[in-house]
């Protein structure tokens, strides 16, 4: 049985162990998921988050499902059929969720013929390769991603894309962490990210480890950041790009975009080829999270506003294709304009 | 002796009674100062906030400090002298400050030949009429600032700029109120304005005392609604105004202005004549305050970021005139090219 120990999760067969990110960074609690529902929980209240990482965790949810039905005497395919939809349900906005679902049910269909025992284990085996190739990808956006950046080069970057997010290095912060590693990145300016606030809570610690030079700042401040000429790139990462090159990523991106192009500064997004959803032909397409209002009015527990005060909460927004500089992904870099190169690149091998 | 008793601040002769804004909307304590430091401590550590507010407050500082010196046989002058030093040196981005401080020093320097009692007389019928002048003004304001406003009009504001950063209605929130009341405005999105949340804490406050209708949302969502179509104009406050028409205020306002242009919202500045500072040609010349990093940090004690981790924590920003639709000045508004307009302006009766 292969066992994975990754940052955000740990895999050792009969349970998927979640690092719980609401409670970083003060403590490190790990969450013990044995069913679907428990990793959809999971999910919806962003115990683990971070588009390809919630891609991963479904997977093993669809895996714990298939042995909880094979354990029950129940049919693994039509649980499997519940399965999928209660994953698919947790968050509507990151496609790579629907996307690592999918491809677990077609492994399911495919081997729908053979003895249970099987179908369970060629689905840990697909699971399994849904981290190790994200683990892979990463590693190429980080090379493409760093080609790109300038000598020198003092980066802004918004929520957390690193370890915390995906499987291994990061999507935009695998590109920090590569370039920063050829000596290209000086300094790394964090967004804080309201409201989860994982820039200061989860990217600062991310860069804390690994000894990354930063400074965290509020949102608002990031354009005069740029204007003062203490910004050389920006770098986010996405969950969900649709086929024109439109980028659904945490709330505040767009406002981000609107004032690199303000500034010329170059706006790129990184992400692993499963954020693309070239089934959308634009933004408007992609649903957007409206999360709880609590988010916003209070904090640990503490409320921030009055009593009656009332918050709206969408957790992405979406950042038109002529905003971006280019979409670095594992199987290349994309340049607009987006559609052809976009959908070229998902049909390559 | 007059008596003062506004929403944020109470004086009755003797001492300052200021409400500590660092615990709304949770509790409502006030403290007491007696001398001008005390005025000044309050005003940097922001229990008392808000461009013509705290201008008002060193009004009554330097009263302070003039009764003082007569209770301990010092000499007034040179009393006045360091104190006016004391308070200018609390904030340095908001003219209002200093304003207000020169104001008192000229009628301290113009009423020097009368005996002591008449001049701390003299002295507190001054600070009482900035007080009054400045609730003459957000009348006007308010008047002037609603009729550039359209009908049935969603207002987004960033920080708060109510009748607890002034002395009565309110700057850009007087301009909210007053169109409010003319059914104009009807509905308000609030930005709730990291690091110190005022507007989440403080514009939310006034709001539900008034019966307006509003939502909080994260400073980074500004831009999105825009898209949405959900947000008609945008206003502001000023904490100070080059003679270009460059706005000095709250950090996160320039990149909301950005975001305002890029979809033809109009950008509204709404700030007394104080808050003009003709002898500065440009923006750039404004002195940007640079606040402790804990502020960004942590949050009503509670550590948000790792232990290790920093913050650059500027605490405004200036927008360029270019993105300034109008200012709306309790003399009137002016529209764009500036210069000349706001020299006028200030030259005025």
């Amino acid at each position: 049985m292969a066992e994975i120990s990754a940052l955000a999760f740990k895999w050792a067969g009969e349970h998927l162990l979640l690092l719980d990110q609401r409670k970083l960074p003060d403590e490190e609690v790990w969450l013990k998921c044995e069913t679907d529902e428990e990793v959809a929980k999971a999910i919806s209240a962003m115990v683990t988050r971070g588009a390809p990482l919630i891609g991963i965790t479904a997977a093993f949810g669809i895996v714990l499902a298939a042995k909880q039905a094979k354990r029950k005497g129940l049919s693994i395919q039509s649980e499997l059929e519940r399965a999928s939809q209660v994953l698919i349900n947790a968050r509507p906005t990151a496609v790579n969720l629907s996307w690592a679902v999918k491809r677990m049910m077609n492994i399911a269909k495919q081997f729908q013929h053979l003895p249970e025992d099987k179908i369970v284990g060629r689905l840990e085996e697909e699971a399994i390769a849904i981290y190790r190739e994200d683990c892979e990808a990463n590693r190429r956006i980080g090379e493409y991603g760093a080609a790109l950046l300038p000598e020198n080069c003092k980066v802004l970057t918004h929520c957390n894309t690193g370890a915390l997010a995906v499987s291994d290095l990061g999507t935009a912060l695998g590109v920090i962490r590569t370039a920063y590693r050829q000596g290209k990145v000086k300094f790394v300016w964090v967004d804080e990210t309201r409201p989860f606030l994982q820039g200061a809570r989860l990217t600062a610690w991310e860069l804390l480890k690994e000894g990354i030079p930063f400074k965290i700042i509020v949102d608002g401040a990031a354009a005069w950041l740029m204007q003062k000429g203490l910004v050389d790139a920006v770098i986010v990462g996405a969950d969900r790009i649709a086929r024109n090159g439109d980028v659904a990523n945490k709330i505040g991106t767009y406002m981000l975009a609107i004032a690199a192009k303000r500034h010329n500064i170059p706006f790129y997004v990184a992400a692993p080829i499963s954020t693309l959803d070239i089934s959308l032909p634009s933004g408007d397409q992609i649903p957007i999270e409206e999360r709880n209002e609590n988010e916003v009015l209070s904090w640990h527990g503490v409320r921030i506003a009055p009593k009656d005060a009332r918050a709206f909460n969408p957790a992405f927004d979406v950042t038109p294709a002529e905003l971006v500089k280019a979409i670095i992904t594992d199987k290349g870099v994309a340049f607009p304009p987006y559609e052809d190169k976009l959908v070229k690149l998902v049909h390559s091998d």
